[in-house]
């Protein structure tokens, strides 16, 4: 059985690449951070989205010391209600974020021989973080490539962007076909007992179940 | 002054870099990693080298629960007295370090408005990583670009390898120029009271000193 990585973030992106990956054969092995983030809840959620796969996972601590983001930063608001369509990059981006995630993953992926990382990146239903976009993945395959022995030896790993082109409502439909379980998930930026319901991430999931099930998001 | 972030690892090669990145104008910002490497000689070494060079630090703690390296994995044995131009990558390789190091630095630079990042890797008397060649290095500027929030707004931030293409001995004379301590600074890879002698690294080193000075190494 082949072997992949899963970044898996407790939200429902990543829950729904997880599932995707298992769809596809995978043997899967779940990589979480905890990297300062504002709240453990999405953690927390990932633990038990990679139990309920009965996938492995390792949970990898991370220190980002500088901060710079409202993610890191509760002296940071988390905006709340900014318009969906903007195009500047809100103050959530945290700093390389994806650039650190997977060259963890590359490595977890070259020790235990596992020949695809996969990531729930979405390019259409998001926040506008540049390390969400195509061109991104693109560019850090050609360092898996150069970097790794694997690379050299020929053997790339690959980098699989399953939801990449696809609304909220496009995977929240596959995701619902391949039984991910959403009410596991966990999407609001700031960790309260209950989803704030404004920010990006609350909002984005919202009208993703709307357009999907007509329903309220669990 | 212009900001610069400058991996530091504690040997001989990151300390010039450092050294350097002063030489060239830059208020250094160094960064040590705490990865869970055989012995935390180097890290004391580094904190050492970036307390005399008068530059802030930050030390990232980050852990590979998966190993994959005799630097991670004490049962690994760390070869002695190896062809220096064996062709084949080490067992000292650990999956994707400089691919992990470039992403922190790439963060903590664009969370401090640094331009620059520095990293003495070496292409030409090194142990055959594959990390440290100047083609993955193009490969990560293009990553950067596409993925950092400065790279998307046009202002890229760079890698920088000033040792890239010199031997150790021109490294060593280069560094003896700029004041570099290199008493301060650590090359063996198993980190007992005394260097063993017999390591790459040592190796590399004590020959890099022959060439520059016709002495024994520091």
């Amino acid at each position: 059985m082949n072997k992949a990585i899963v970044l898996l973030s407790g939200g429902l992106d990543s829950a729904t690449s997880l599932y995707d990956a298992q769809a596809k054969g995978y043997e899967v092995h779940a990589l979480v951070f905890d990297y300062g983030q504002r709240h453990k809840k999405e953690i927390k959620c990932a633990v038990a989205l990679a139990k309920k796969a009965r996938c492995p996972y390792e949970i990898v601590k991370i220190s980002l010391p500088w901060k710079g983001s409202a993610l890191l930063d509760k002296k940071i608001k988390v905006p709340q209600k900014r318009r969906l369509d903007a195009k500047d990059i809100p103050v959530t981006y945290v700093p390389a974020r994806n650039i650190i995630f997977l060259s963890f993953a590359a490595s977890y992926a070259e020790a235990i021989g596992a020949q695809v990382i996969f990531i729930g990146a979405n390019a259409i239903d998001y926040s506008g973080y540049p390390d969400c976009r195509p061109d991104f993945f693109a560019a850090y395959a050609k360092v898996l490539e150069k970097g790794l022995k694997t690379g050299v030896q020929g053997k790339k790993i690959r980098v699989e962007t399953p939801l990449i082109r696809l609304t909220k409502a496009q995977i929240i439909r596959r995701g619902i076909k391949l039984g991910v379980p959403y009410e596991l998930t966990w999407s609001c930026y700031t960790g309260e007992k209950k989803p704030c319901g404004q920010c990006d991430s609350c909002r984005l999931r919202q009208k993703g179940f709307d357009e999907a099930t007509k329903g309220r998001a669990p």
